[in-house]
């Protein structure tokens, strides 16, 4: 059975990748399991294409095994795009969820709803022994809500209502959400990339 | 139409790009016909995806509009995958595709057929507006032949010869051998890409 070699520590999104590569006849492990370094990647990168690559690389270039990686972050229509790749960091050193969320409801306080438009992306890029790179995106549209919303989830799960749903992703539940996500989407990419593969 | 900015200066891979894209609506024009700088970009990546995406970026950072790059390369199992991303400069500063061919030949002397096994490789990588990726990897196998053979096509193809064929790729002719190249491979993959993207 191949094994890929995970960017990611977290043993959630391990699990959920593990779902879909078996039935490929692989089997994912971190990359702590796999002895490699601890050293930091900086996630320099324009796009979450690039920083996935950036990430899925620089565990190739230390293992030259199959690899995989992903990035993820909520870009904002009447912001341009932002939080976007600064998703994470949005409120500065000291963020965390609440101050992100905080910070993006202030800067579109008295926006109409026209004009509340996000979407969430997520980007796995997966790189295999040889340097085959497939990339999975995934993409959720929805709107900014004008206050937060509900206590599941994380990230900007509380302030984002997907279309066609008049709850928050932190509403909804984790299984309602795991149908629709972005990260659902861009796994469900990767199975047929998967699956199509010569 | 969509237009998409080619990395190439090559018009007859512009051409064969647009003969694929053109059926998803999209037209292709040279980086210089889009008047964009003339800067060289570094194509310091360690496999074909990174160079063509490198390729690809350059382009997309300075225009943000959907940009198209290809990398090839002749990957040689017995000489641990050389001349690969060298391909083009394997001889050195001064090199042409009849010294290439020199060096390789040399390399491989007195090297029984069996350990002859060789690959063509071509990456094209695709950048949209929004960021999205699209790669599409084609591959041709064969064997290094013990000397030149025939006068057509380019690069390595004298020496190699493709599997189930007793022909090098410079004896085929052109026609034939864009039914079987690892370029042809790629821009099928492409199609595949493109049709299924949603």
């Amino acid at each position: 059975m191949e094994t890929i070699i995970a960017a990611s520590r977290n043993a959630d999104k391990i699990r959920e990748i593990e779902a879909i590569t078996e039935r490929f006849g692989m089997k994912v492990i971190s990359r702590d399991d796999a002895g490699l370094p601890k050293d930091e990647v900086e996630e320099n990168g324009t796009t979450f294409e690039e920083n996935s690559y950036i990430k899925a690389k620089a565990i190739w270039d230390i293992s030259h095994k199959t690899t995989i990686a992903d990035d993820s972050g909520l870009e904002v229509e009447y912001l341009d795009g932002a939080p976007g790749l600064y998703s994470a960091r949005f409120a500065g050193d000291d963020c965390n969820y609440a101050r992100n969320n905080e910070k993006l409801l202030s800067l579109m306080e008295g926006v109409p709803y026209e004009d509340r438009k996000a979407r969430f992306v997520t980007v796995i890029t997966m790189i295999f022994e040889d340097g085959e790179v497939l990339v999975a995106r995934g993409e959720c549209y929805g709107h900014i809500a004008e206050k937060t919303l509900g206590e599941g989830g994380f990230g900007y799960d509380p302030v984002f209502v997907p279309d066609g749903y008049e709850e928050s992703f932190a509403e909804m539940g984790t299984d309602a959400k795991n149908r629709i996500s972005h990260r659902a989407k861009a796994l469900e990419r990767l199975t047929e990339l998967l699956s199509e593969r010569k």
